[in-house]
């Protein structure tokens, strides 16, 4: 038996301390604000070098799990936020060349079912939210780009109002890429209109607490953008792009 | 006016690298599979320390933007695994003490519409592999550790078959938290049979190319695992757990 092992199962130490950490922060054993031990420190609690340690750390601060206050040297255990998670999953889409057609499947999935989650669970604020945004749409229908801006606001405050993270996480990256093209067919369609009547109906159905006709609404909604896409003769296969920020 | 840039504005330089890289890969100026620059060389283009292309690395590395070959030295760009990002996601839920309430919503929004879809977009080998999976859920009733993988692996074969991307990465977060803490519930329900009926019926429907039996019985299944959670008197507010690996 050779004692050589084998160099893809041979982990890189840096790797095995970050993720070490991360295991006690997801453990409980350490909660997200706890003070770390110092970079010395921790190097000689796991006897490593303090490389080791260092480039350990910076894994775990770029992926959440380690803040520092700026300029200072003192780590904290932290919660990485989901937004920055979600970001890779819009990226890994883009370069796995997911098509407009599998994101309007999974958003005809996920938009009717936040909806009527938003029309159970919605509050005076979300409603007076959801008006403003109404407000504002209705000025800028002849603008594509804010429509775009309060088209895509609109759906996040539905989400918002779900009170759901696991819907909220599913969604996230898909909603970043799918809105951005579909609007610039609806301008071509100029579309703004029938995009404003269904937001209006959306929210008169959250407002009054009907799941039903908020679930209702809003997958005619959501056939709509595929029925844009096809009206405008735009190929439902093509690759979505990463959005211009 | 000051001169001093405000520290948290100030981006780590290794970072900047990272992002620069990250940047060209997903804006397709780099392939995945490209030969990257040596360290040297990348340090002399981007005019920095060759300490921070290293961290620059490992940071691009341990998102799935850069890999090389056990032992060696060459660097090839690549695409980030949608699965190791699915896991922070996973984690993410879990220190944001996501419910099983939220989950379940969530399961009930995508499962429904991954079993259509599936119907849809099935080829024969689908089919077999869901048959060999009803094959050995038979055998397993009674053991629950066996159900439980069944289970999962069952649903993700479902998955498997939409041939849809976005949906497939919408739910794996999900699905990792969702089926384990379900399955202690129904073994003690002995729902096995149950569950091996809603299997079955949707293998068919999937069969048969029938989304709409597909969808229906889904959601059947789905609420099945509500009424068991409740009729187990548990608590459908709790938050999930890490599962046990």
């Amino acid at each position: 038996m050779s004692l050589a092992l084998d160099p893809v199962l041979v982990e890189p130490a840096f790797r095995l301390v970050a993720r070490t950490i991360e295991d006690k922060i997801l453990s409980g054993e350490i909660a997200p604000g706890d003070l770390l031990p110092s970079e010395a420190g921790l190097a000689e609690k796991l006897g490593v070098n303090r490389s080791t340690i260092r480039e350990a750390i910076r894994v775990l601060e770029q992926n959440g799990f380690v803040k520092r206050e700026a300029g200072r040297k003192k780590l904290y255990a932290s919660i990485p936020h989901s937004g920055d998670i979600s970001k890779r999953l819009t990226a890994a889409m883009v370069l796995h060349q997911v098509t407009f057609e599998e994101l309007w499947e999974a958003m005809y999935a996920l938009e009717p079912a936040a909806a009527a989650s938003a029309a159970h669970r919605s509050d005076a604020e979300d409603v007076q939210d959801l008006e403003r945004n109404l407000e504002a749409t209705r000025k800028a229908l002849k603008d594509s780009t804010s429509l775009t801006e309060l088209d895509i606001e609109f759906h996040d405050l539905v989400a918002r109002a779900t009170r759901n993270r696991a819907i909220q996480m599913a969604r996230m990256p898909i909603s970043e890429l799918f809105y951005p093209p579909f609007l610039k067919v609806m301008s071509r369609l100029n579309a703004g209109e029938r995009l404003l009547v269904a937001h209006e109906a959306i929210h008169s159905a959250i407002r009054d607490h009907d799941e039903k006709r908020a679930r209702e609404w809003m997958e005619k909604h959501i056939l709509d953008f595929k029925r844009g896409y096809e009206l405008a003769n735009l190929d439902m296969a093509t690759p979505v792009d990463m959005p211009e920020k």
